[in-house]
């Protein structure tokens, strides 16, 4: 089941073409996005989705989004999807139509079910791989134009490195840097927990900051963790009581065999931080 | 004027929609594509072009293109173009439906018009700023998921690119490797010209091969003038007799300002080179 709203507050069959072939989210993966998880008809965190969605344009140079709107366009997409049915929620907003020189953006939500693998990875864990990402801890400052922590809809590197990871038996990628520095997963940030402290990167690096990350960072905090953003080194990954990666749709993933090697069992601090995180929205 | 076919043969109306919101193109940035000029009627160096949507697919694990199909897709647009009009035809090949267990690739080639722009910058040459790529010489043979040298849909880096040259008075980028090794601009490859001799740099660094760099240097060739394939830094970029950028649909573009410095005149090195290019398809 799909459920596809545009900005302007119509609905609309998911099933029908609705984009040109001439957009420049496709010809040339100009635009952003964001994926939002609804449960019970609440979507989690959507005033950090938006704000990383006003980041992620400023970045590219695109119209800052109409908040507001945005946020009519989610509810309705969620007053049209099955009450207690859980919802992956894309918000994409490409550069418009090409050689058009008042390009208007390109905007819609799109309701989509939770697919198997991802809720077998929720309650499952995953097997990782690290995968170097080929730049290095400073580039972001020093080259905006690369465009490292927007949140583009050119993600072909991305889904490739999770291609990757399957030829090595794997399921999910953390990216690094060539001199060991950890960066992010394609779809995730990572989070190690080491005594009663969770520990992630930090946006600098050029990486996104995590919208889930950061909530379960700040249910951990008013549920008694210490919490660090601080680089971390790939072979710190493995030494922790739980690593795990933070993405809105799976949540908080424990990560059980990292490059082929199984990792001690995190499973009860994976749970008790899973716990925390979810009881917020109970 | 815009002439669109899809791979099954079928033309149509451009200005309407034909992609589904959920096509992987749009929301990952997943498919690759190539750009191919057309002058009366022949498309330039479509064997390359299709040689290379191979390669691309093949680095990106999608289904070979059908290359017989594509010819035929190729002329059809040209078939529907007007005669002696010059068109820039773009073939673009995404992943399909996200979610689709037997995914089709969506497959069309759309003709248009060359723009004003585009034609001032043959004829009057381009101003260009060197930026940062971020990533080091031998990267694309160790990380091959990184995409180096495929021509994917994610574009935005070098939009964006393009973009950052605009802000500095420029038109057009050379990336180069953080230790000042020349790479290609956004959408061409670098040519220097020195003596009687081109120089390019090579596709191993993570480049992609150039097609109308590769159908330069043969007409030059055939013209008495040697060609190297080889590295090049940055500060050698001003110090030969012309600096050129190659491109489909540019063709042969001429240098003349680098990083704010007016380099040296060579209007006459880049007419002959021009020449010797375009008279292969008079």
């Amino acid at each position: 089941m799909r459920v596809l709203a545009f900005l302007d507050g119509t609905l609309a069959d998911p099933d029908q073409a609705h984009i040109r072939v001439d957009d420049l989210g496709l010809l040339r993966g100009d635009g952003i996005f964001e994926t939002v998880l609804v449960t019970n008809g609440v979507p989690r965190e959507l005033g950090p989705h938006l704000d990383r969605l006003a980041r992620s344009a400023a970045m590219l140079d695109l119209p800052a989004p109409d908040r507001e709107a945005w946020e009519r366009t989610v509810q309705l997409v969620i007053d049209n999807w099955p009450r207690g049915e859980e919802m992956a929620l894309k918000l994409v907003y490409t550069r418009g139509i090409e050689g058009h020189p008042a390009a208007t953006p390109t905007s819609f939500a799109l309701g989509m079910e939770i697919d198997d693998k991802i809720k077998a990875a929720r309650r499952d864990g995953v097997a990782v791989v690290t995968l170097d990402r080929g730049f290095d801890a400073d580039l972001a400052q020093r080259a905006p134009w690369l465009l490292l922590g927007a949140k583009s809809l050119s993600y072909a590197v991305n889904m490739a490195a999770l291609r990757e990871a399957a030829r090595r038996g794997a399921s999910d990628v953390i990216f690094t840097t060539p001199d060991g520095t950890v960066l992010e997963g394609p779809t995730s940030n990572v989070v190690v927990a080491r005594g009663r402290t969770l520990y992630t990167p930090p946006p600098s690096l050029g990486i996104l900051p995590g919208t889930t990350q950061g909530d379960v960072f700040r249910a951990a905090e008013r549920a008694g963790w210490d919490t660090e953003v601080t680089t971390l080194k790939v072979d710190e990954l493995g030494t922790g009581d739980a690593l795990m990666l933070a993405s809105s749709v799976r949540k908080l993933t424990r990560v059980h065999t990292l490059d082929g090697e199984r990792l001690p069992d995190s499973t009860k601090v994976h749970a008790e931080l899973a716990e925390i995180y979810e009881s917020q929205y109970e």
